[in-house]
């Protein structure tokens, strides 16, 4: 871990301090409370727009102790160098992307029968299913109807078609849940459109939005699909290598649910027989039980977990790169600094 | 009937033809034809902008023989006098609204577990309602960056906070569902929200885009409105004293559900002691078996059908009212021949 670290070619590239300890998102995200603070305002000012018999639901919503890590990606692609200052516009795409992960939040949990996120019920378990379904389009609505306070219709554009790749990818997830037949190129597509997309947007949006130069503006778009492909892949990774206390949850989610992941399609290559392969799809087929423990501890002996951290080293070291040509801006040693908490946490995940 | 469609002040006011006999909706809509065959191809033509892997998804749900009333609102609205010419604008809101429209579709079908939608399968039981969910998701996003395409905010804007309270109206309706304690002012507020906001918008939109006077504008709007409103009421009396056979359904299948409309408003009103209407509100509360003949034979007999009707003529007279200063304007005698077939199917109801 401390190792790790040390090779960190960003503990140095902060320009707030040196990173002696290993940070987690939440340091990172400290640099960025008066921004969140303002963006937490911002949000319940927004509840005013909503019609008055479903304001109360919609406040429940925004009302987590989520990370927000896609508004921290708008501030920080659109970082100018002073602490504490952001253009307002920051803050209203801040607003558009959460409000829009928080709807899909919102529909994913009906789908997964959730009962509580982030120890709150559920939407969907306050409220029913079905008014779930329909507060969550309120709040996609929303979402535009803010992105449509900009000047032009740039940001509506973007959202929307951000959105609509969002829903893609996780439909393509929905309906290839329980089948055994997803290939590396289906996951890559998967995650691409339900957890990069967004993560591209808020990076893209943010610089843009602070009025940093084109060509940086899509090399912070790069950054952050590349950085919401690792993300996810991190969080796949989790689910079976994780601390079950911190992520508060139980490991093997993934494989019980009959969802394919990184870590599943790796264990299958390696497994030794055609038979071994079999027994394991008829797990993710829900013939018969998942066998996590099991599973877990292949992994382990057959180098699933260096494979697939790899893969998420590979997109950091591409993250990385995108940026490379714009070191000099602000926004740079921030967000490689993430990308840096984010090498960390997966090393930290087997140790 | 004849009577009725004599008194109809509209029968004159036709730019085509004097209405001789009843219209329908089909009928009015045939003057459209060019317009509804351009929307056909420019709404097949936007699947390619969707993900090629929910392409057919999407496809499957425009692809209804719906009456296409909203997008007719637009048309209608923006008619500008030569038929058979309608600007790409105008084509391109229709597109946004009816996208709007079938999301909403697929979202309730979805809760009310509805097996067929037009005599094809709901998308909830083609694809699951999990993927159905997220494909309406998916259209409502796409709807949104089809309105990003004009070349102001205006559209984008117009159409989100009119989704925000489609979502709002069906929320309080299915919160509402299966409990007894809802009033007049109530059933009012979700049927605006619900019906007559895209009713509203798609006037609206549809004089707009087409550059008519702003006073006409907001008339339209007016009698987008209130023609959605009488719209929704007609709908709501139809499934009491509806051709089961014409209107597709069971009658009395608002009762079974436990929704509770006009009809059984007026019903509950009329009821003779407090012991009849704690049975009714009992049945609403799925406390009892619903009684569809019964509640059918009483409102016959308690003049219910009479109030109910008169409410929507109410609605109907403030929408011709409102257009009444713009009866010089192309779009005019088009809308009120549009409120002539409502009045008349109507008083069809109950012949």
């Amino acid at each position: 871990m401390t190792a790790a670290s040390n090779n960190n070619p960003d503990n140095t590239a902060t320009p707030f301090a040196t990173r002696t300890v290993a940070e987690d998102f939440a340091t990172v995200f400290a640099l960025l409370k008066p921004q969140m603070a303002r963006l937490d305002t911002f949000l319940h000012g927004q509840m005013s727009g909503f019609e008055p018999e479903i304001r109360p639901m919609a406040e429940y919503c925004i009302d987590t102790s989520g990370k927000r890590i896609r508004p921290a990606l708008v501030f920080l692609g659109g970082w100018t160098g002073s602490a504490g200052t952001a253009p307002q516009e920051l803050i209203r795409a801040a607003a558009v992307v959460e409000l829009v992960h928080l709807a899909t939040l919102v529909h994913d949990d009906i789908m997964d029968g959730a009962e509580l996120r982030r120890n709150r019920r559920t939407a969907a378990r306050q409220y029913g299913s079905e008014a779930a379904v329909l507060l969550g389009d309120a709040l996609l609505a929303h979402a535009v109807h803010l992105a449509s306070q900009f000047p032009t219709t740039e940001v509506c554009a973007e959202v929307s078609a951000s959105t609509r790749k969002v829903c893609a990818g996780e439909i393509m997830q929905t309906m290839r849940r329980g089948t055994a037949n997803i290939t590396l190129a289906d996951y890559q597509r998967i995650i691409d459109l339900k957890t990069a997309e967004l993560f591209r947007l808020s990076c893209f949006l943010g610089g843009r939005l602070a009025g940093h130069p084109p060509p940086f503006c899509n090399a912070a778009a790069e950054f952050g699909r590349r950085l919401g492909v690792a993300y996810q892949i991190y969080d796949d990774l989790a689910d079976f290598f994780g601390d079950e206390k911190r992520i508060g949850k139980t490991l093997g989610t993934d494989l019980a649910s009959g969802k394919i992941t990184l870590p599943l399609i790796e264990l299958s290559k390696r497994l030794p027989s055609d038979a071994d392969r079999a027994a394991l799809a008829d797990e993710i087929l829900k013939h018969r039980p998942p066998q996590p423990a099991l599973r877990i501890q292949q992994m382990d002996t057959l180098g699933v977990f260096e494979a697939v951290s790899e893969a998420i080293h590979a997109e950091l070291r591409a993250a990385e790169t995108a940026l490379a040509p714009h070191a000099a801006l602000p926004p740079v040693p921030l967000l490689l600094r993430l990308r840096g908490v984010l090498h960390d946490q997966v090393v930290a995940l087997k140790k």
